[in-house]
């Protein structure tokens, strides 16, 4: 099996086994119709296929994949594993969830099991290797699908268990646990490695914020993250004794905190995702979550596993989608890296909590819907495409640094100001470039940075290993580089680096931070520019945090206006051997930030792909030479641009760009120079 | 015992074992100078007359019902089963309730028993057969007071197993069962009974209005509030053994979710219930609460069993009710079909969390107060009145829909809208009818609805049995019907009707509804009538959600004035034989729910009791071809009024109604043709 | 030992146990640098002192007291237990607690023991001897420091059972407690002590705040508060079995609510304090902490043990203190009684949750810092001071009452408004002193009511034993008494005071309370001054409760305005033998409390100490006949003043004071005549 697709997929999730069999042709006509050619099914089908714990039923799923064969669908075959069966609840408590308060759950729910259950551990890698055996030969099955949504976490006493137990593999010796968690303080000095506890609420927590220790609490983290990871490990491995040429993913979920997407991207063979932006989430963040994703292996395409076609069910206020929205969401991903637009789901359930969620089959059933035509009228545009983007990339010299183990720490800290979290400091970075239309990459540690020209790190709290080498090296050899105000702060186990802030950072930024002052909510200082060179104001907002500085090798390019620091240098620039090291020490008004990003930007010759209003998005993918710039209006309302690409065809309609475009609500456009 | 009382019961609860002996004769004294002519006993003293497991100890209780006999005081007289001896829950920890935590309690509270206890079951039995055999013969006992405030619900393990029971005779196979709930939804088939847990924080809920599976907690709704029948109905067949003319009840707390009043109506000889309304309640909720209650029994009176003399204690801000408030609150519960005026309480407690809660006898100890002067004034009022009104019942030719099944169900729903709730809903309609004084039911679905010329069913999601074809033939008779969006929705499991929205009631309303619109809490659309027949504004607004709604046979009186859908139906009207339907797809502003009430109201001849204010309320109460007007001003200001009743007697003043009225602040009149 | 200091202690909390050895030498030579001379150690370090059950291992401390030594610090040496060996937690898991909800504690935090486990108590008090027999020759121990921040609660059943006992002791016959807790109210009963469980969550309580029977709430509160402070007493013994005089603390955290300080001041040789104000938290709430840890022991002084010397890490903004307020803030505590200056932290932690704590010592590690230089000058301020305050008292003339039983009794009502709290309404007449410069002492009921002319008694909700006495006794000898709404209501068990409010005050005050109205929060009635000798305004507003007063021997000063009780009485005086007593029926504006206690201050001859704006802070100690002026300048900006001491000289600055004068930022100022 290639590790690529040969057609873009267009599908969806499809549970056949809450229907009567008398619907699945209908099913199959209007999947047809509607030029699905992919379908996802088997995701919660654990207790159907086994039925009870030494009994295997494949008769159902046979019937389904054999249905879906003969039409020549592309299958992504899931193993089912995301939901336990309640028998095995019933007769394996040890399968259940304890929860952070510590109690303990009985059944219900999905994504619902211990990831240290040796009971599931066993069940769930056998199904995998059940169905991988059964289905290995099927030429349809285009992708493998292990569990569903990895999710959450666990504080059993299975869980603790083996948390001393992978402790003890990091650690070796319990004084060095003692060193890196600082158990000096406070007097939780261990002795024996079973005098852990896992950090919940009946211990090291008072909230799920706010820990006291956070060194335990991030390696707890780390071994969460982990602990599932082995979970899905245990079934592709099993999955791929079978299939040797499988290609195995499991969808995951953009920002999501708890689980380290940088580690599980490299046991994926592609990375997917779902999408499910609210009723006011940005089109930029969707724009950086897609992004996220295909940072996570380095550039590489990534699936678009689910999206609503329609309305959301768990939303507070689930708005339907305007007409085009969906679509232009849809040409949003492919624009961002994609190769497949698939939906959750094919034919909405009848009961149960997602019967509001939308579906392109709706509660009528038939093809008379907004909804049907829409998804129709997308099916026949991929298939216009065909693979014509497939494994195509994209081409970025700017890239924002992203962090689980900086995320999970700066947010675990106790002071100096509760508003700061990771995720708004990296988007309003990622919006700046979003904004004139450079392409970025988000990019993880162990990449390779010197594929950049400006690397950005917002709030890099925590230093790993050997970053900062990496990022001096960087530097070094001419690269731009833009940090904040809490970076530099603490080592890997969120200890201080002591000496001074920004610690390992203080010789690449030229600067020493003797002081961190917290703002109140309602309160502000000012910036104040020393020259305007590249920033056109007299003078800007900043607040939430105000590092007191002192330049060493570093000069001022903008000082406080107020309080005891007024007149101290509040924005730096360091020049360090071949490159330029930026610090920002507050947390400035966005006009800043962007005025920022354009000065570096242009000083480096990175350009705007298009000079066109910031909710025209455009982005690039390339492949064989070829460049194929996206263009599309976020706007529910009609807009005419001038875009930087007359002459050029427009994949899906076949016309000619002219000087001129007027860009209908939700409109999309691929545009490739066919001269 | 006759099912009806001689003379309206004034009075209220009276704890005299919390108090000296020395104080009783002078609480004689004082109920008898407020002419309160009754007295409920013995609602909390289960430890007192049952001290251990085989002791039993009448002496007090004797003492008590002697005294009051003697003075010719009509006894209410309580089972005292609603909070658990000490020793009970010392000896047998399986009566206390598990909550929905799963937080098993200890001891403490009230109403904290677990309806599926068996020890609870025993104990309450014999006791109430113990009070019924003894107290048998006294013909002062007026009516018997099964426990108290029947409440909540409990988690624990003998509840999970009734349930399990519960369900086997409902659904008969477990696989009825998961069709039921959809539990091949997200694989949560079940194959055996045991393999049921109850829905809580710990299985299918993540809090306690979201559940993952509707259908099943759902049914824990109904299992629970059958539960606590099943106590009320046990202690109820005890008494009834011994007593067998018993008047029997047990005090309701107006719209209380939990239980399903219209069920436990069946199950008691009358209604009684405790209205503690707010500071901020408006009054035509509490209207609509009467006749909730009085709808219970489909129009019988009922007893107002507790209100405060003066404050409450257990809101946040517990005002005094001004001079003449209390007085008019008590005549509305009159109004709508009241045969008795009692209070919580008779004299304060001392100490304990209702110790500032108001009494006719306050801790000053004496006559000399303000509420009690306001208390034997009302009781002057109501000795003046006799047993004129007594079984006098009320004639209204509207009714609103009301079902316990579809508030919970709606209120379940995982989308689209998370601020829709049952209620306002409900009294959205009821306002327009009470704005305008003209009598509405509060009609079961049980209730015979071809007694009424209009009904009104606003949210009427579920669809239970065959109401979807006593509603057609309502209609199909000459009836007016109105309903609303998120109507006909589900069916009694909470499954989706399929093949197009509003499901079963589609034929009856002449349309589809393609799509559900759910809009932010700070956005609206607009309603534009098509003529301006009755419909007088060239606008109106909507807002929360908006059906996209196809004509098949209705026609569109007013369409959507914004957004996608601008120029589609909202508001539309169904000729169905010799009747009409309308719907309304969104939640139209209040005016337009006036205009539109009135206008049919109008069409179908019925009119007002009279053209006065909204805040002076208007009802009546027919008894042997005996009309009485009850007009009360809400207000605490005098207010000038044109009353149709010119020449008509006050029953409490025997003044002739003049031509123009001024209504005193909070003034009452009571207006009969004496001519 | 001499019960109190040779020189005013300047250092802090010192944790050489975090760091390696070499650093110890470089704190040593720092310390010096900033003319510290005290040092706190040994407080979280039990498990290094005793690393397992029968291991003592007292090298390190060894070490740390002999280097303190040499060195000729004043040491501070706390018992170290007041966070749990991981050790104990894992063999006797009895020592955690249970909280509110029920949920047992595994291991974490501090202040994490069960007061009343044996396990505890026995190895708390065992190492308390151990450190006692080895350090009891050190004369450099200048105070002993029993565990640390006493704090919270348990709800085991170590506790149930501990409480039961307790119980039995105060009440002696189960009836008697029954009476106490009006148990008869909904049938709570009791007939056995072992029927007695713990009021939390799980029986009595809905939540914190919210009880079913406040009077066995109150007494769980008051059996906490004592259990806790067993655990001290049997510390503080074991310590004094080896060092006789030793002056012993433990240090208290202000108006902390859970432990009733009045009784634990009686057990304690000096009172210590830590004081942590937030960004918002008024100057004249830290004076009132401030007096009110004064006046746990009548006026002794005592010792400020812990502040920050920049930043704290626990609020939600932690904002640096700005140049020279860290040294105003000092010289506060100084003024109002402190005879130490003492920091958490010396040396700032490199992690867990306190590492953005400021410390004198930054992560910096040096010092050329603002905050170790500002240090190092209040550092040189001290010295020079030396031992001319220590021992120095204050004259008060004014009293206010404050009493923990009153405020839990007050906080655990049901009604009449959720938002009366106990601690703004002391605050508020606080305030009305504090801005006029007057020296006021906080007094608890046992203190001697006599050396007053003024008390005042805020919400004084309960009367305890024969305080009406008392305070009827002050009054008759020509004290001035003000109290207010919601006095008088309760005896110590929580139960109405019956025949009136405000029960045993009614003869004092001259009045009867017959209803307590309460208005919604954003309503207000007025006051209007019958005539205007010091109510200078023709109006005042009021909110929240509004007594409704009849005069029985008191005349009214002033009257509601509004509603149903305008024209009636809200402030009363009367004349009682030789004194007067005034009443406050509602929620005055604060404007109104400060002319009334400016109008009885002047009556009875109290004055300012001098007259200058309400930001400028003016106390006086004095010693030997000798007064010391205290002026401290709270503003972050300069001020004139025009002082009542020309002439005067500055200790600090050895400045002869001027006609006028020129406050600086923060500045501070001890004037002596020095004539």
């Amino acid at each position: 099996m290639p590790k690529s697709f040969k057609r873009m997929l267009y599908g969806g999730d499809y549970n056949p086994e809450q229907w009567p069999e008398d619907i699945w042709s209908e099913d199959m006509r209007l999947f047809k119709k509607a030029e699905i050619n992919s379908v996802t099914i088997n995701v919660f089908s654990w207790v159907r296929i086994q039925p009870s714990e030494n009994e295997y039923c494949f008769e159902e799923l046979d019937k389904i994949i054999h249905m879906l064969s003969e039409a020549n669908f592309d299958i992504v075959l899931a193993t089912s594993t995301a939901s336990l069966p309640a028998w095995m609840v019933k007769r394996y408590p040890d399968v259940t969830r304890t929860d952070f308060e510590g109690r303990k759950y009985k059944f219900g729910g999905r994504h619902n099991f211990c990831p240290n259950s040796l009971t599931y551990q066993k069940y769930s890698v056998k199904i995998a290797e059940k169905l991988a055996e059964r289905y290995a030969s099927n030429s349809h099955i285009t992708c493998w699908h292990i569990c569903n949504e990895y999710h959450g976490e666990c504080y059993c006493e299975n869980c603790e268990k083996a948390f001393r137990v992978w402790l003890k593999d990091k650690y070796k010796t319990i004084n060095d646990l003692n060193r890196a968690w600082n158990m000096s303080f406070w007097g939780h000095t261990l002795q024996d490695w079973d005098e852990i506890v896992v950090p919940n609420a009946l211990s090291e927590h008072f909230e799920p914020r706010y820990t006291f220790f956070s060194g335990m609490s991030l390696d707890y983290k780390r071994f969460n993250s982990e602990g599932l990871m082995n979970n899905y490990i245990g079934e592709r491995d099993a999955v791929r004794r079978y299939v040797p040429d499988a290609l195995i993913t499991t969808n995951l979920m953009g920002t999501y905190k708890p689980l380290d997407y940088f580690k599980w991207a490299k046991e994926m063979d592609i990375v997917s995702w779902d999408n499910y932006p609210s009723y006011d989430t940005p089109v930029s963040e969707v724009a950086m979550n897609h992004d996220l994703m295909r940072g996570l292996k380095s550039g590489k395409p990534f699936m678009l596993m689910e999206q609503t076609p329609s309305q959301q069910n768990w939303q507070p206020y689930n708005s339907l989608k305007r007409p085009g929205k969906m679509r232009a969401q849809s040409f949003q991903a492919v624009a961002h890296g994609a190769d497949t637009v698939q939906f959750f789901q094919l034919r909405r359930s009848q009961g149960a909590c997602e019967k509001f969620h939308g579906a392109v089959i709706e509660h009528a059933g038939h093809e008379h819907t907004r909804v049907f035509r829409e998804t129709e009228a997308l099916g026949r545009d991929l298939k216009k495409l065909g693979d014509t983007l497939i494994d195509s990339t994209i081409e970025a010299r700017v890239g924002i640094l992203f962090d689980w183990d900086t995320w999970w720490a700066l947010e675990y800290t106790s002071g100096p100001h509760e508003d700061l979290t990771y995720l708004p400091q990296i988007q309003r970075y990622y919006d700046a470039l979003y904004k004139k239309h450079i392409p970025v990459d988000i990019v993880g540690m162990d990449d390779d940075f010197e594929r950049y020209d400006l690397l950005i790190a917002p709030v890099l709290y925590m230093i790993k290993g050997k970053i900062d080498k990496k990022l001096e090296n960087f530097v070094a050899k001419g690269g731009r580089f833009i940090t904040t105000f809490m970076s530099g702060i603490v080592d890997e186990t969120d200890n201080v680096i002591l000496g001074g802030y920004p610690g390992k950072l203080r010789d690449l930024l030229g600067i020493w931070v003797e002081e961190i002052d917290a703002l109140l909510p309602d309160h502000a200082n000012t910036i104040v520019p020393i020259d305007g060179t590249f920033l056109r104001d007299a003078v800007y907002q900043c607040n939430m945090l105000c590092d007191i500085i002192h330049l060493e090798k570093a000069e001022a390019i903008a000082l406080y206006g107020e309080d005891f620091y007024k007149g101290m240098p509040v924005l730096t620039k360091n020049k360090y051997k071949e490159g330029t090291a930026y610090y920002i020490g507050s947390n400035a008004e966005q006009k800043l930030i962007d005025e920022l990003i354009v000065h570096v930007c242009k000083d480096k010759g990175i350009s705007s792909l298009a000079e066109v209003p910031e909710f025209v998005e455009v982005s690039c993918r390339t492949k064989n030479n070829n460049k194929y710039y996206f263009i599309i209006n976020h706007l529910n309302e009609s807009v005419e641009v001038s875009l930087p690409f007359v002459g050029y065809k427009d994949l899906l309609t076949d016309k000619i760009t002219l000087e001129k475009e007027m860009l209908k609500p939700f409109d999309v456009k691929i545009l490739v120079d066919h001269s």
